[in-house]
């Protein structure tokens, strides 16, 4: 069985939708990762750290769902990561109320003896010295996946550019590929970043779906186009546990495949945005997962005769 | 060989993108319907108005690419309908520098005899009242395909229902589905849209691709990842020619055909951004097209398996 190496928060979050508002609930990207990659016939563990405040019953769900925890280090008579955001009317975008970093300013992760050897590892969205040292402790894995966003790019560009030199696919979404490379195309943007060191590029559109480059290949994945978005908080990193906990399980990292894991990424976020926070994730059977991947199917595949003669 | 009845403008352009700049060149959403669908086996004709100032050499080009004109009324003493607009630097939006109506503000469309009992009428964008007069011309049309855009909805809003009641098919852009229904979640916006009368409706997302929904259907073309988009001007009009050409070629109206018919819009109409105006859609081989919808093929499909049990 693969095993899978995801390090990235593990949070409270607060959120407020024009639906409702929640007030400290279950978050962090890893969490987010973790509960999608544990669908699929995996071994996978996450390193992180929180604070005394972290509820058993929350460290209980991750265990339940089969997601081993020895990684995540507990911080005696210290606070746990909180994030506090606001979405708009339409959902599309949000304004952070308040980050407390508490335990995450002073996070080294250790990674377990048993997950040194993991076949992938999933970066999630941390500061670039962080993510470099758990690449340090790993020996020679199949793929890495980093994850980032626009703040690291604003504030420790030198880092996250020695980061990105040494992984496999980087996922970040449309608004920082052109950040990144100054290109608003987004097959040049995706040029660019692979001459800094990841061969295959995944920009994320939301609610426009995903795209995966490799060299001069392009594979696009829709998002599910939806009646009702209640929450599109950790949709992102459902995405990426879909997509790392899908080439896992098949053992399979072509771009072929990569292919089927941008679908997979894509069908699991289209769960996570219809509950508050990590609800919907909580409770995902396979059953629910065949029936919507299903729907993906349905949604986008056609089959037209191509002739080239005049009689098309 | 089935026949598709075109009513919309044929024009001036002058048009800005941060590439360069032109003077009139020609234009009008007949035009881009037309010089699309006339890739297809079909026998199509454009009813519309120009002035005394249109150039020959520009309906030689209708004319040489198979479409009928006699349908075109051209207006002695008159002046050819002229719209200015420029690009922003990202070409996702553009001003209207100016229209000139001309002969448009009195056109009374004429559908010529050999064409009232025409399979596929496409109403390009025009006031709904002249897109009525159409139909009230032709006889038990199969399908009946409507554009229009928020300028209607602003001001003839009336009319545009009465209009939107009789049509079997609907292109708009997202902004316009929800400006209509006061919607913002497009599924919801296009169940509404189906209750004014449409059975069919195709919603544009631009660069983001197309959604075409039917009943609890729904289907999803993406815009195919462009280097350099040179000039946008025509795209959904394109769009909709290759819309409308494939399903009067191919003489299947059902949503699985419909499904083709869109991703064939959406292929014309990436080589209709490559150049200025009308200038790729005047040379364009079936060679060319059968190529780009490879590439469509190449960016969508895919594979996965799907199981019910634990090992997906």
């Amino acid at each position: 069985m693969s095993k899978l190496l995801i390090v990235g928060t593990v949070a409270f979050d607060a959120i407020e939708t024009p639906f409702g508002k929640t007030d400290k609930i279950l978050g962090g990207a890893a969490t987010y990762i973790g509960l999608s990659s544990s669908r699929f016939n995996i071994d996978n563990a996450i390193v992180s750290i929180v604070g005394e405040d972290f509820p058993q019953e929350h460290l209980d769900l991750l265990t339940g769902n089969g997601i081993n925890i020895d990684g995540i280090e507990i911080v005696k008579g210290g606070k746990t990561f909180f994030w506090s955001g606001k979405y708009h009317n339409d959902l599309n975008t949000r304004d952070t109320l308040e980050t407390q970093l508490n335990v995450l300013a002073d996070f080294n992760p250790v990674v377990p003896e048993s997950y040194k050897d993991a076949e992938i590892v999933m970066l999630g969205n941390l500061h670039p010295l962080v993510q470099l040292s758990v690449l340090e402790q790993v020996e020679n894995p199949k793929l890495v996946v980093l994850d980032t966003m626009n703040f690291w790019m604003d504030n420790t560009w030198d880092d996250l550019m020695k980061v990105i030199a040494k992984v496999d696919v980087i996922t970040i979404n449309d608004e920082e590929a052109r950040q990144l490379t100054g290109e608003h195309s987004l097959v040049r943007a995706a040029r660019k970043i692979e001459e800094l060191g990841p061969k295959y590029v995944v920009i994320k559109k939301g609610e426009h779906g995903a795209l995966l480059f490799h060299k001069e290949k392009v594979f696009f994945a829709p998002a599910l186009p939806l009646e009702d978005v209640f929450d599109p908080t950790g949709a992102g990193d459902t995405f990426a546990g879909g997509f790392v906990g899908y080439l896992a399980q098949t053992e399979d990292i072509s771009f072929e495949n990569m292919k089927n894991a941008v679908i997979y990424g894509s069908g699991l976020a289209s769960f996570c945005v219809e509950k508050f926070g990590t609800e919907r994730m909580e409770k995902l059977d396979l059953d629910e997962i065949d029936s919507r991947m299903q729907e993906f199917k349905s949604l986008t595949q056609f089959d037209i005769k191509l002739s080239p003669n005049r009689a098309l």
